[in-house]
């Protein structure tokens, strides 16, 4: 049979079956998807294909999934770092968002993203930021599949001036994208405390929106102390009483749980998505995520945005994910390789409603596939390629990407992207910020 | 003046002062020394040298200090992950220690972990493990800084059958090294749970012995647990009794502390280093970073072994131990990139005596120098490098490493050493530990 390309490895990684690693195996790719995946003496017998490729010391993996960042805030990376969390927000990152994000700030952010995550075997996004309808272009134009989020806020910004107006951008975005075979949307009502009842269930009723909702929830102690004064109850449960929780809601963060609130989430099917660094690097709390699995929620993995982690490297991620599951379970068994790769992967299409598409390598599903190149003396010898993934190698070891079968890196290197051009970008609008941020506000 | 190198760079970190970046400027290297460090328009009016390096994009740092690791255990590096720690120890490591630790090990996993160290941009490492002999030849030919451990141990092994030859072992390393410029020793009693305090007294007493000592100390709850229960106190108490806590012990993990235990450690002098991927990967506890830089104690910083880490990166240790130390002080500002990127060089070089030497960029110190290339997607763009460093930037991103002023590694790729072939080396010492390993023992 005639195909489009084969790819021959020395170690493929199906994700499901949970743990198998095929050795000496074969990935079949046509229009887009995986045809077939096959012992490497077989496919050369069964397929010829307009393009071969020999990676004999690489592992392929499904394409990473990001559950959730913020990808124009690249331009904001490292602009304040060890600094406490309000600290951080009120003096720095939103005084630079109300002065600095516009379309033009979205577009040059996101494409500086969408390189950092391809280029590191990222293959979807989740994002939640202002001017999405430009997120969504950029990620188009550089061939990345993303679920672009339909911000919610009560607050005015430049993206939306009232809940009106940001219900309307909402259902304008949602109905733009339609067509767009690499995007998806969600709502993303930013937090239960910058958002009002009022407003989501004008989301709810309305519009015509997706029912698929993207939130951030319980990061924070004070979050919750927030609530309890305001509400007079948790945030979990305003949710609830708003009809909220079910299989439809992807929860971010979920540091503060207790015992029966893990137990409602698995009852309700909500999904979880776990930010570490993010967590750690604003000393947010600690998501319980072995108990979490353990009591059968879906656990998916995310960068949250460059400003607080700072990067957007979903390998790197899975390491401190599997590290830090260890401490907070306080047993060294707690979230092995194989399952922080499942969370990165399967567990990350699940949360954003894909799983029928992406998230495993198997015939059928789209090509989006990525080759980890193991032959590098931090990730030798190898006596289980799941541990040298998670455990030993790097985003710079990520050799090969394939979006819905189209090669976006190869050797290491973007396709047809002018990388240089992008960092140019960046450091111009670094200049301006610097240079406004050195001025004192008095 | 005429001198040997001349390096231009984008920016220069000298470590100290503490958060210093200069920018453009230059280091002027002579016999294997500093010269100077100064603005690149001046240092190319006042220097010809036989070797000019442009590194425009690039940080210039002092050599990071691996000051805790166990080389030769890369040839264990994923052989058994994501298990608890005790079944870690008693079921995979120390029988396969047991089996296959000699000589030849010792020589193909110190070369594997020396190469990796170098790549990374480690300049000197402070390693314990049997056979320190062939690990002490191995640094020499390949150009790498070392402190030795000589370790003591109770129990037998291939290296030593009983506290006399260990002992004698000690005695002959440190004599045989004595003249090599790049080695110094430390006495390594491997911890208070398997070396009597007999042992520990002859080491004081019957030998000409170094009088530094690097030794695991409180590395678990059950390590604390156990010696109340054998001895009646905690582990530093009788090293106290012992009259080891003073200015020339360095203590690693340090998981397990008290409030006065701090307090008494910064009185003492007593340095520790600090291993958070292995003591977040085996479970092990939280060394309380930020309460012991608050207390006076100085705090290096080691990757452990590649067994329970896995890689030997201390581009990436430093990133888990900024983040790491925020969650277990519960406060976003607790060790901050300067701080961590201290821990990984003065701090390092204060805990194994060679503050004189290295450890700092300064006129009159050890060439020991690293640049890291920060023109990478992740790593733009960049408000402060010290951010981008230890937050962004991962060790591939390591370009150029000096030791004593000699480059080992140029353009990413290790001067003068035959990677390829320890590779495959160390894949051959996998096939055979893999093939026993699944050999059932009944």
């Amino acid at each position: 049979m005639h195909i489009n390309t084969l790819i021959h490895a020395r170690w493929v990684i199906p994700v499901e079956p949970h743990e198998l690693v095929l050795e000496h195996h074969s990935i079949a790719l046509h229009a887009g998807r995986i045809q077939a995946i096959l012992p490497s003496n077989a496919a050369c017998t069964q397929y010829s294909a307009d393009h071969t490729i020999e990676l004999p010391q690489h592992a392929l993996l499904p394409g990473l999934i990001n559950a959730h960042t913020h990808s124009p805030m690249t331009l904001f990376r490292g602009l304040a770092d060890d600094l406490p969390l309000m600290t951080w927000l009120q003096e720095h990152i939103w005084p630079a968002e109300a002065h600095w994000v516009n379309a033009d700030f979205v577009a040059d952010g996101s494409r500086l993203a969408i390189a950092e995550m391809l280029r590191s075997g990222t293959t979807c996004f989740s994002d939640m930021y202002f001017f999405p309808d430009i997120t969504a272009q950029v990620a188009t134009e550089m061939g990345m599949r993303s679920v672009i989020g339909l911000i919610l806020l009560d607050a005015p910004t430049r993206w939306a001036k009232d809940a009106t107006t940001y219900l309307q951008q909402a259902q304008r975005v949602h109905a733009a994208v339609q067509d767009e075979p690499l995007i998806t949307t969600m709502l993303a009502p930013h937090a239960p405390y910058t958002v009002s009842d009022h407003l989501l269930q004008r989301a709810v009723a309305e519009y015509q929106l997706p029912q698929r909702w993207h939130m951030h929830v319980h990061e924070t102690a004070a979050e919750i102390q927030q609530s309890l004064e305001q509400h007079g109850m948790r945030p979990l449960q305003r949710l609830q009483h708003q009809g909220l929780l079910n299989a439809q809601l992807t929860a971010v963060h979920m540091t503060q749980l207790t015992r029966s609130e893990i137990e409602q989430l698995a009852t309700c099917g909500v999904h979880i998505v776990h930010c570490p660094e993010s967590n750690l690097k604003l000393a947010a709390g600690a998501c319980p995520v072995q108990h979490l699995v353990n009591a059968g929620v879906n656990v998916a993995l995310g960068t949250d945005g460059a400003a607080s982690n700072n990067d957007l490297d979903m390998l790197g991620e899975m390491r401190t994910a599997a590290l830090f599951a260890k401490q907070v379970a306080q047993d060294a068994s707690a979230i092995s390789a194989a399952q922080v790769i499942r969370m990165a992967t399967l567990n990350g299409a699940k949360a954003l409603g894909l799983e029928t598409e992406i998230g495993t390598l198997a015939p059928g599903k789209a090509a989006d596939i990525i080759a980890i190149d193991l032959n590098d003396p931090a990730c030798q010898p190898i006596y289980n390629p799941l541990s040298q993934i998670v455990y030993s190698a790097t985003r710079a070891q990520v050799s090969d990407v394939w979006v819905a079968g189209k090669q976006r890196v190869a050797h290491g290197q973007l396709v047809g992207q002018d990388i240089a051009a992008y960092i140019t970008q960046a450091q111009t609008w670094q200049q301006h910020i610097a240079a406004r941020q050195a001025i004192p506000t008095t």
